[in-house]
């Protein structure tokens, strides 16, 4: 029965990384900041000085890809060049700078009874890391938990296999350059699909699992993974125009929110405007929009303000384009906004433009969403804008981590009590 | 077909139950704080001033105790009696008490571009609580779940259906009596059993499920739950005399943490010493524990120093034994300590004893549990005993929160980002 031998190996295989894994993480909880520091940079300066082999690597993944009839858009995320190579490099180096964030105490108190109690921040352990065809993910990924302190295991694209294992390779030297040990990144020697369902239920040596692609992929995840997900879902973003809005911040939030790039989770997917300023405000707002190639669906007061407005079915309202389509509405104001955002909306991020400062709280305290801004565009929602150096995602999910997630985010807490004898009477 | 009628019309109920939390949940996260305290006072007084209808409905949950033979330990649990009722109420007014968590600002930043980012506080939103024979629980859940600002969905243990619905009822009108919604604390009416699945696949309306039982409730939810669970596993804490205890403070802390009481998760399931100091040491400790009436299992080490000492085996250094028996074994010092207890233990408390301080500082660093202690017992393991006012459980999993669960977190967190305008390059 070689097809059940061969899944014995790959379980086999699987719980020996695990287990490297876990080893691994005891050590990396207890590294100091420095050191991962000087891994990271290693890092960054072996992927500069293995150009050429990742490039060859990258070279052998594209021809596989045009065997295989990959789309375009397919082919464009998994090609590096020099360009992607050295953003790959200076994001390893954006990473090193970055504060450590183990060891951070907290909060601090002590008791009547004079214990001393301390919550003190400590790395999650080992991540399950799950993505698609970016091969800058990688180090980026790879980046992140080391930087906190976590082993991670990461299971790339199978497109871009020898990418990943190229790039895994240089950060593994970084790694032990700076005497930690190179199994703190880990990438998942094969392309056999089963390895997947197995990450997901080693909880022996798997602490949290981060799906990064697809909504077919994280759906998966979420279904059968025995440990806690950080998942990052769709993005169905608002832009709302209030009655006291500016109009030319609007115009130019609203096309950005849209047009900046289509396909980012971050991009506006409805825009909502007060019905006070409507006739006044949406014909500019929808004449940028189209002039910038977007096509609009709009609700029938939305129609009878512009000619080219396609129809508004209920499916527009939740929809996720990803491209230049855009639902619009008009609503009575912001309480009527707050409702239709968080009925219809994926609680990631939503904007409104408004000078009216008591409009603006109420919407910043009622949206329901991972990241709620006034009078900015919803392309903002990216751990590199936040200032984190880089993210492993946004997480849509309710509990911490929520939101961007960078290396700050990848890490837990525990307790430290001292004391001095004290029983409990 | 009256069985698949009676399904469909429990799951109607069952969504008409979340809906209503969902709409409380919105209600809840903009209720100021003083609101809320109001809330949880007028609870404790309605407990007081309904101590007879409390306690008739508990004697109806006693009577139908005995027809089904309920052992004496469990009817403990569930009766309640003057001097528990006053405690329930009195846990109303501590958690009344305690800082409001919502709203607080944890981070402030400005970007060179101008936008100012603050990460708050925000409630988790609806929270399913499954329970087993405590009435007491739907006071301490309830009301901790009222303090940060959520809706809870009781779902107690089936013999504690009338004390609980009389409990839940009180802390009903106390919210109503403060302006708030009753629905921000529901019981589930019914005893069905297929409520429970219901919860965990009701994704649309509840945001986090918190099981608070034995071993096999616990792994129930953690397998069905389609939404995050904030898991209390099994607590098989550790108790380490180091060469540098001093003996006086390890025969106080180990017979604590061992005997005060032996059905608590923080009660010390094994005893490890040091090699250096067993010969000395372990005598008069087990003596003590002996004299308390604790059955001693050891290795061969310490049956030679044991005469009553029973052989351990592998099962026994993994057990929570919940009861008048610990697990003795001898170490080579604190590193075999610290790699005994990452291996056997629970990851929840452990405890050194020693005045060496690079010893400890050692242990609490590196033993991976939620919950360190130096010189002091497992048995202080408690949100109460934290100051948290009181506890929903101590969580075993990694992702916060971990350790003890209180009002300050039943909480998550969102984004608020203000600008004047920007847009992304």
């Amino acid at each position: 029965m070689p097809a059940l031998d061969s899944t014995n190996d790959l379980y086999a295989e699987m719980r020996g990384i695990g287990a490297a894994a876990r080893r691994a993480a005891a050590l990396m909880a207890q590294a100091p900041a420095e050191r991962k520091t000087a891994a990271l940079q290693a890092a960054a300066a072996e992927i500069r000085a293995r150009r050429q082999e990742i490039l060859a690597a990258n070279a052998q993944d594209l021809a596989e890809a045009g065997q295989h009839g990959l789309s375009p858009a397919m082919v464009d995320r998994l090609m590096l060049d020099d360009k992607r190579i050295d953003a790959m490099a200076a994001g390893l180096d954006d990473v090193a700078a970055l504060p450590d964030p183990v060891g951070k105490v907290l909060a601090r108190w002590t008791r009547p009874n004079g214990l001393e109690i301390a919550r003190v921040s400590v790395p999650l352990g080992v991540i399950g890391i799950i993505y698609e065809s970016r091969p800058n993910v990688t180090a980026d990924a790879g980046g992140l938990s080391l930087r906190a302190g976590n082993a991670a295991i990461l299971r790339g694209g199978s497109e871009s296999f020898h990418s990943s294992r190229a790039i895994a390779a240089a950060v593994r030297r970084g790694l032990e350059q700076a005497g930690l040990p190179a199994n703190a990144v880990q990438l998942v020697p094969t392309r056999d699909r089963a390895a997947v369902g197995m990450m997901l239920t080693l909880t022996e040596f798997i602490d949290i699992i981060v799906p990064r692609g697809g909504r077919s992929l994280i759906e998966r995840v979420q279904r059968e993974s025995r440990m806690p997900v950080i998942a990052h879902l769709e993005g169905v973003c608002h832009v709302y125009v209030d009655r006291a809005a500016e109009l030319d911040k609007a115009r130019r939030i609203v096309v950005n929110a849209k047009m900046r790039r289509t396909g980012v989770c971050g991009a506006a997917e409805t825009l909502l405007v007060d019905r006070a300023v409507a006739q006044q405000y949406l014909p500019p707002i929808l004449a940028d929009l189209h002039g910038a190639g977007c096509e609009i669906r709009g609700d029938a007061a939305v129609q009878a303000l512009d000619a080219q407005a396609v129809p508004a079915s209920e499916a527009d309202w939740s929809a996720e384009y990803l491209d230049a389509i855009l639902a619009v509405g008009i609503v009575d104001g912001v309480d009527a906004a707050i409702e239709h955002i968080n009925r219809y909306g994926s609680h990631h991020t939503d904007a409104i433009v408004t000078e009216d400062k008591a409009t603006a709280e109420r919407f910043l305290a009622e949206v329901d969403s991972a990241i709620v801004l006034q009078n900015a565009s919803t392309q903002f929602a990216d751990g590199g804008e936040f200032g984190m150096g880089a993210e492993i995602g946004i997480s849509t999910g309710r509990l911490p981590p929520r939101g961007p997630v960078g290396a700050e985010q990848l890490v837990s807490y525990k307790y430290v009590v001292r004391g001095n004898g004290q029983v409990r009477p």
